[in-house]
Parts: C-alpha cells; sequence; structure tokens
C-alpha cells in the first residue's frame, strides 16, 4: 500500500477516551500512531497499563515534548479540561491540526466559558476559529479546520436527537426536555468515591440538576440552528454499566407532520447517524464500542409531544470515535477510515 | 407477648414480590404466615426454592385450597394479573379482607381495564368497592376497606411526586412528564429473554413509548386529586440494577412559590415519605429493602420548571412494603409494623 | 423497656465496615450510638453521607475525642489498618472494651504482623491479649475479651469452611487450596482506580496472587486448630458485585467418612452458620446484608477430594456483622441480638 | 479484490454464538454469509434481532434447507447439542465442511457422550474422523478436517491453561483443581429464569459441582496429551458479568524448572496465546470481543504448586472466535482473518 501514514500525536492518554483512540487508531488503515505523552507514566509501555493492546501498540507513554508533537500532523488532547489550551497555540502556529476532547473550545462566548468551567480561559481569541467538530452539522467546516473542538458526550445524543425538529422549527423552543442517562466511564478513570463500583452499582440517580456543563453547549447548538433562543432542560443521570448514553427527548409539536420521514431524509447520507423503524427503542449496547447514533421516534400522546430516543456510545461517537471521524475530515481519509466493525453485543 | 397473631395467607409466592412479602412478614411483631400457596411449587419447602428464608420460614407452597384460605384473617394476592378477581369473590363472602399486588382492582373503569390488560374483567362490580392502597392519598379509606388493590410500582413513585403540586393545584396539567426508569426485578421472575443478564446487562433503553399498563393509573391518581384530565407523557426504562425505581418528573409551574415547603408540610407527618433537602439527589439504594420514598425538588431552569426526582424499591414501598403497609392499616396494627430497617447500602 | 442500653462508640465510620455497624445499631435493643468518630467528616450528619440513615441515626461525626471515647462501654475501630493500635492502650486503660475491624491484632506474631502490613506494632504486648474474634471458634475467650481483633472477611468463609475437617484431623494439610472470590465492597470505600465500576464492571481477575495479608491469618487459625502447620494455597478475586465472598475450598481426605454429618454436627448450635444439604450450591445473595455463613459439601470424584463451597456477605458475617456478634457476646446481650433479619434477595 | 469469498452457512444463528459468529463473518475479508437459518425467526430480517448488525448484515434468517445448506463451502452450526449430528452427515456427503460448535462431536468415545448428554447419538461413526478444533493442539488435523468439533469455552481455557505442563510431565496428574469461572453469556440466549438479571445478578455461585458436561472433555484432551488418565477436580461458577471465563488452575510441580520461560516458547509461534510477564493477573476484560487467552504463571508457595490463570471471552475464543480461526485453517486463509481488533477495554 502507497498510502502515506498520518502521524498522529496523543496528549493524555491514560484515561478512557485516550484508550479508546488508540483502539480505534491501532486499526487505522492510514493513520499511526507516533507519540503519546502522559506525565504520570512517562517510560511505561502503552501496553501494560491497558493489556487490551498487548501485540496491538509497540509505544510507550512519554513526557509532553512540544517538539515531539510538533513532527505530528495531527494532535488529540485527551485531557482534562484547562490542559489543551495552554498547548494548542504553540502546535498550530508549528502547522499541527488540533482535535481536542475536552471542553477547553466548545463554547463560543469566552465568558460563559470561564463561569461553567471556573477557570480564565489561556486563548479565547481561538474559540472563533475552533470549529465544533459534529459532522452532520459542520462537515465542510471541519475539513478545512485547524482546530477541532470535539463534542461532549450528552451534547452528541442531545443535538442529534433534536436536530431536524429544530432546523425545520417544528418544536416548541421553549420547553424541551433532554432526560439524558449515561454509563459511568463518562466519568473518566480518576480515582473517585463517586464512581466506585460500590457506589454507583446497584444504584441509579440523576446528578447535576441545578447545572450541567452540558447544557450551555447543547443550547448554543441548537440556539444556533434555530437562529433563537433555546429553552431547554437536562437532567443528567448516571446508569450503572460502562458505556452508553440514552438521551429522552421530549419536544411539544403541532401538526401532524411525518416526523419519521423527516428524520429518515436528514439523516439518510449521513454513515453514523441509524434512523430506526417508527416504534422502536434503540438500547444502548447496539451502538457499543461503534461510532454510530441510532434514533427512534415516538408520539404516545398523540400529535402534542414527540419523544425522540437517542442512543450512542458515550466513549466512540460521544469522543473517541467522533475524534477520529473529524482527523478523517481533516485529514481527507473517507469519513469511515478505522470506524468500521460491529457493536459488541451482548 | 399476648398479641394475638394475625393469620396472614399469599397466593402466589414465587415471584419476587412474593419473596419480599416472606421476608417483611417473616420480621411482622403481629401477623403470621399460615398458608402460601403456588401450583407449580406445591410441596416444597419454601426455603428451598428461597434459601434466605432458611431458618425463618418453615411452611411448604401447597396448592390453592379455598377452604385453607378461608381461614386466614386477610389474603395477598401476589399473582399475574387475572388471578385475583377469580378468587377474590369467594374470600371476601367468607370474610377474608384481600389486598392484591397485581393489577386485577386498580382501575376503576371496567373498560378501560379491559382494553389495557386484554381480557375480560371477572368481577367488574368490585372496582367500585376496591380502595386504591396508597395510604398517603387514601389511608382512611384503606382502613376500613374489605378489598384493597395495591398500586403499581410507577404509578406511586410518580404519584407520591406530583402529589402536592397537583392538589394544590400548581402544575400545568397538560404537559407532564414522568420520565422513569426501573430495575429488572420489576419485570418479575418468569423466564424471559428480554432480562435474561445476557440481554438487559450492561445496556440501557426505554420500552413501552407507545403505552405502558401504568399510565391510566397513573392519569386516574393525578385526575382524582385535580378533579380534572392530566395530560401526562410517561416512558419507562429498564436500568442495568435489579432493585429500585427513579422517577423524574417534569412540570411546568408559574409563579415563585416556595415549593420546597410546600412538599415538607405535605409529607412531614408521613413516616414512608422523606423530602430531602433543597438540592439532593436521592439515590435508589438509599431506599433499598426499606418502605421509603424520598423526593428532593429542583428548578434548574428558574421559576418555569420544577424537577422532581422521586426513589423508591419497586419491591418495597412499590410492592410488598406497600401492601403490608396496607395490611396493618387494615388491620388496625401500628402502620409501620414490620416495615423498620434500614436500606442496604452499599 | 428497662435495658440499660451500653453506650458505643465508632472510631472511623466513613467507609463500608462503618455505614453497616451504624446499619445494624441502629436496630440494636440494648446498645445505642454515642459517639462516632472522624477527622474528614467532623461537624457533618452521619445521614448526610449516608442517606439510607435518615430518620435512623441523628448522630453528627465529630473529631477523634480520647474522652468522649473514654465514656463509651465499647468502642468499634474501623479504621485503616494501623489506627487503632495507637489508640487501644489508652481506651483499654480507660476501662472501655474494644472490637477492633481492622487488621491491628489479628496476627499473634509481631514479626510476621510487621513483615505483611509494612509497619512496625505500636503494642505487640497486646498481640497476645487479644482474642481472635471468630465466636465458632472462641467463644468463651471473646466473652471475656478486653481487646477483639474481628477477623477479616477471607479467613472468616475459609476458616469456618474448613474448620471441621482440620479439627478432626481429616484433611490433607499440605495440600489445601482456597480458591476465594469477593465483591468489590471488600476494598473499601476509598478513592481508588482499581475498583471504579469502569474497572472491575464486566471483568473477573485475580489479584494478590503472590501473597495476601488473609494468608497468614488463615494458616494461623488453621493451624493453631490441627496443632501443626498447614500448607494452604490462597488465591482471591475479584468479582463484579458489591457485597458477598464465596470460598471454594479443596482438600484431599481418606476414607469415606460422612461428612456432611461431620459438619452438620460440628455447627448444630452455631446461630450463624448454616450447613446446607447435600449437593447445594450456596448463592451469596442468599446471605445479603444478614450475618450467616452457609456452606455446602461435595465429592465430586469420589472420596478423594472435598469441595466445600462456604459463602458470607464480607461486610456482614465478614466484618460488621460478626463485630455485633462479639460485642454481644463481651457484653452480655443474647448473641444474636441486633442480628435478626432476613437475607435480601433478589 | 480477486479473492473468491467462502460462502458460509449458519445452522441456529440466534443465540449468542450465533451473533458472535455473525458479528466476525460481517468483517471477515475471504468469507461471505450466504444462508443463516432459524426455524423461529424464519423470515425475520437478522438486524431486526439483533440491531448492532443494522447496516452489516442484509440477510434474513430462513427455514432450514439442505439444499441451500449444500451450496455453502463450509457450514457453522449453532445450535443447541443434538442438533447437528442430525445434519451433518448429509452436509458431509454433499462436500460441505463443517464447525459444530455444539457439543455433538467433541468426545470421541460415544458411549461417554451419551451418558453426559443424555441421548443417544445420530451418527457414533463421525466421532472418530471429527477433529477436535484446537488449533493449538491440533492444527495439522483442523486443516485437512471435514468435521471440526468446536470446543467447550471451559476446555478451552483449561487446556490452554495446563498443556505446556502436561505436556512435559511436570505436573502431578492426579490432583489437579481447575476453578473455573463464566460469564452469563454462556449460559446461552434461552428464556431461563437461572440466568435473569434478576437471579444471577450481584450474586457468585458455584453450580453443577457433581459434574459438568465439560469435565469429560476437559479429561479427554488432558489425558490424549499426557498418554495417561488425568484425575482434574473441575469446578465452575457463574460470575455477574456478561462476558469471560476466568480459569484458575492448580498442579503440584516438582523441581524448581522455570516454567515462565517453559509458557513462553510453548506459545511464542501461536497467534491466539499470550503468555503475559510474570506476576501478571490477567483480566478477562483485556480479552473482551477477541480472539485471545491470556496465561499468566504464579508459584505462591514456593516451587510446590503451581497457579495457572487463564483468561478468555466465552463467546470469541472459547466459540465463534475459535470457530472461525478453525473455518480459516481448513479452508485456506490466513489464520487470523478477520479475527484482528482490539478487546474493549473499559
Amino acid at each position: 500500500m502507497d498510502v502515506r501514514m498520518a502521524k498522529i500525536g496523543i496528549v493524555g492518554g491514560t484515561g478512557y477516551t485516550g484508550v479508546e483512540l488508540l483502539r480505534l487508531l491501532a486499526g487505522h488503515p492510514e493513520a499511526e500512531l507516533a507519540v503519546i505523552t502522559s506525565r504520570a507514566e512517562a517510560g511505561r509501555p502503552v501496553a501494560d497499563l491497558f493489556p487490551n493492546l498487548r501485540g496491538q501498540v509497540d509505544l510507550r507513554f512519554t513526557e509532553p515534548d512540544p517538539a515531539a508533537l510538533a513532527g505530528c500532523d495531527l494532535v488529540f488532547f485527551a485531557t482534562p479540561n484547562g490542559t489543551a489550551m495552554k498547548l494548542v497555540p504553540e502546535l498550530l502556529a508549528a502547522g499541527v491540526r488540533v482535535v481536542d476532547l475536552a471542553a477547553d473550545f466548545r463554547l463560543r462566548d469566552a465568558a460563559a466559558w470561564e463561569r461553567w468551567y471556573g477557570m480564565p480561559h489561556a486563548c479565547p481569541e481561538l474559540l472563533e476559529e475552533a470549529v465544533y467538530g459534529l459532522p452532520e452539522l459542520n462537515r465542510e467546516a471541519v475539513r478545512g479546520a485547524r482546530l477541532v473542538a470535539n463534542p461532549g458526550c450528552y451534547p452528541t445524543a442531545v443535538t442529534l436527537g433534536f436536530l431536524p425538529l429544530v432546523e425545520r422549527g417544528m418544536a416548541d423552543l421553549d420547553g424541551l426536555v433532554a432526560d439524558c442517562k449515561s454509563g459511568v466511564s463518562g466519568a473518566g478513570r480518576g480515582a473517585n468515591v463517586g464512581t466506585l463500583m460500590g457506589e454507583c452499582g446497584e444504584s441509579f440517580k440523576a446528578y447535576a440538576v441545578p447545572g450541567h456543563r452540558h447544557l450551555p453547549e447543547i443550547r448554543q447548538n441548537l440556539s444556533a440552528v434555530s437562529g433563537a433562543n433555546v429553552g431547554v432542560t437536562f437532567v443528567p443521570h448516571l446508569v450503572p454499566m460502562i458505556r452508553g448514553i440514552h438521551a429522552t427527548l421530549y419536544a411539544r409539536v403541532s401538526g401532524g407532520d411525518d416526523l419519521q420521514a423527516l428524520f429518515e431524509d436528514r439523516y439518510r447520507a449521513e454513515p453514523f447517524v441509524d434512523v430506526m423503524p417508527a416504534g422502536s427503542h434503540p438500547e444502548t449496547r447496539s451502538v457499543r464500542g461503534v461510532n454510530q447514533c441510532r434514533i427512534a421516534l415516538h408520539r404516545p400522546q398523540g400529535d402534542g409531544v414527540v419523544v425522540i430516543l437517542s442512543v450512542i456510545d458515550n466513549l466512540v461517537k460521544g469522543a473517541a470515535g467522533q475524534a477520529v471521524q473529524n482527523m478523517n475530515l481533516m485529514l481527507g481519509c473517507p469519513e469511515d477510515a478505522g470506524l468500521g466493525g460491529v457493536g459488541l453485543l451482548p
């Protein structure tokens, strides 16, 4: 094969989005992992930390080194919020393209960002340039972007679920409800009492009801599409499972339009959004490990209220898979390169 | 102790509500289990089927025998829908009081019952007499009842959550949303592909979105309280855990009333409803194994929308515990007799 | 009731053994919790940290205060290893009796203790006085003890499983195998990557195969009973569940003795050990939340090898329940006071 | 690509091994699924039953039709025990090669087979011809086989774990212990009370201790390798997780041989067996979804006892993956065709 393999770097590869990126890149036909950094694990073979990668990834973690990263075609940041913004300007200046899987570049409004994330932004001037990497919304912009803000997991499921309705102005924008449920991997791989199996196993709860950082991102997306302010009540919940997000979306609609057809038309050409037959109940496991969003529609109360069910794997379409999809667009690879495979069921 | 122990029968004790009744009755100070029937397991010691009862319950399952049941003070039906209605008239005639944990007597409208349950009702004339056994709503009626319809698990969590708002006419009755999540024990102990661990473990889904049998029951409760038709969108989901229901309830309210105080006042005297401090996120595990409903309130979008979080153990306050609470009222025992204990956490 | 309630203190009540002690003491007829300490949570209501205790426990955590503890009849230590040994001498001097749920006083050999626990022992002179609190082995000594070392969870399940065989000299003491499996609550409530649900859920592994701290404790128990050195291979495993230990024990035996009868005789009078009928397979859930050890015997290879299955709830008979059992013996209460109840199934 | 795609049939594709075969074949470069049969689901699109296959598999289930199957190059049987033996002779006569994922051809001794499986064997004359499809043991024979008996899941993990020791005569063959743990998918997708999540979730138990059908298969394998009768005590357990087998193997060995080197040498050339560094603890999740066996060795008691830890995904190396590996050998494809990919972690 005479494809030149793109050289890829990962900053901060010890969390769940990191190991998922590694899994996907290990099978990518046109990209090769050149550098993966971690201060805490520098020197350790990646496959020692993540034994599923034994025989697949030979690299070791290294200390973050701007020079090494500058030699990459594209760098992913799989770091905590607030890290990428400190390194990105230098990398962009060196001609490296960047996909940030954290939240540093997701909001266009710097003041809002600082309020929700509780820290000053290190490079607010890049917020306008950064492209919000939801390809179903911004595909062309992603292709040409130097810097892509990879969407949050909840905003991906919620935005894709509401999108056709909101684009067509068919929903009452003042009373949207997004009741969302996530597996625990969404909370990351950091030591934390709340996500111990002893704490979150065999139990279910809502969290962050007064306000979650993904709310302004959801509002930004839907408001941009509709051109109006959108009122959405967003309640996230923690599910005692590892992977998966299920968004149950409620909207008041008027008229008896054929919403099933609307959704099917909107997503017909999308490789990673699957509108299921009317009456379906998508299960999160049907997308486990794959870059898919599956959507189903119901109108249980007659015409007045539409219920949209939207599922993704939070680590794939909600994080690393979408990041690879963005990378493919940015590098001119087929959009689905490295993103084949079938969901692991059961 | 000179308390005469009430003689209790259970018809159909091989499911999850049955074994939970057995657990609760084993520790009840004023009731003693006299008969437990099961066609399939007749002759088998109860503690052989349910080893947690070894050393606690010496009884064997017996064939259903009206004469033996007629010797009881009170009989619980823990049978599939459609069974109790065939036996209840005879028992009532014999002076036995009855608590039905199935759905046979939950709806007052026989036609609606037959439509939702897909069979003719065997004794529609009893539907009016039957008392809907939610003590927080119908305590006095339960005390005097011959026949109590024990509420469904979802209706218990949803009704208790909406009740103070609806009683006071403070919610827009046309746009209630009840997004509910249940552990798998709610589906019962019958052999069934859908609740195999291989099918429902590590996954999350909505089900029965077009219409679930608990919807008319919820509507009946809220409409009775409000004196008006109530429009509620009810979406149940299956959680990969065994016990617990979490209802996330959404209502539009007008005005800035102190809903926290309203709820606290409404439930202050209720032994089995706990209004948590403002800002709380109740976990289902906090009520595991106990007859409690814990409720918390949020208004994340300012005054317009109230989010009510309501959790119960579906097998206790959602089934067997509530049945014992009803029994206590019917027999004149302290309402909390046999219902002490602390939730099993973790 | 004219029973004087014993005043009980708990040092370090923020972990899983702590909350389990609280649950059991909340229902104890002759003991009342007077003090519970935690440096990290001082001032916080206990029921705020553990909402299952709302309405059941009114206490707040306090800073550890020797004077307050000295006013108790008995103090439990539910602290990390190495804490109790620093405070126990002072409490004993003040006439307080102590049950340590950690490992500080479990080994009689100070040098061995220091090797396995990696720190110097603060009061090795107490190791001989301390009574190893397995009532089935040491009941009379526990009654009179000032200081009880509450056994480890694995040693409880393993010792009770092998005990009848080893007491009677019927097993080849050189080739015992204890293949043990524990739920994740055994690892405690501390923040820890390894027991995140994302790490230990949906997976199974052995750990500490080269050597686990419970090995010397198991050997000490079996050697004391047999009067000889015992060679046991002990392999612990982590099960993706919260509560429960299952020990699968292998011993070579000679002759065709009726081991079922031997075990039944040995444990007939024991309130908290249940020898199941021959051919049984005890489930950990059958003892969830209760102070029971259930044991079953098999000889699948004819007479040569006996397989003993022994299950406990690691937080109850393996920790807090056994501690209350010891407390009951020390205070002269009925041995089963506060230890009733039925395992929560499902 | 000018590879001729081999035409593949699957008989009985509605269970877990069936859907896993479908997942693996969907990504196979040299095989294409031509027929999949199911009496119960005939006419239904495969992707309707298994939504993870939407967009990946267009086939519908069909009634079993010998003529259609006779047009295949190779047919997999993913049927209950006792089905394949009725159809295989006809297919072999038609020149079709067969891999049976059930147990019909695993034992060479027809009398033993009939005793363990409780039915007469329909074609005992094929038992000698059938090749036991463990490539690490029988690679050359598999290449030339018309009929391959795909090994059981436990026998795969146990045999690969003991193999190097037994081949070299280094273990005491009279006292092997195989303490094995399996996820619930091993019990299949049939409706069954015992594998309801409400029954097997949050609990752990041994089962079939008196005798499991995989025991004669394990003994046959080890006896064939050693040339002597092997005494092995095999105890299977059910783990509350979906996929994965962990075998903990105990053998007495004499002498201080370098077993780590022995194992590494034995498996160096094997693409699907990974001997981990000394001291490792393989997790089942490290092989989730992939055709790998990972093995680690310990000698915790000095030289006398070796503990071998062996993990597989029961549905992949323990079933469908191994079946595809056998197919690859039989059809002359690269042994790892369609078997790439990285374990899904977390």
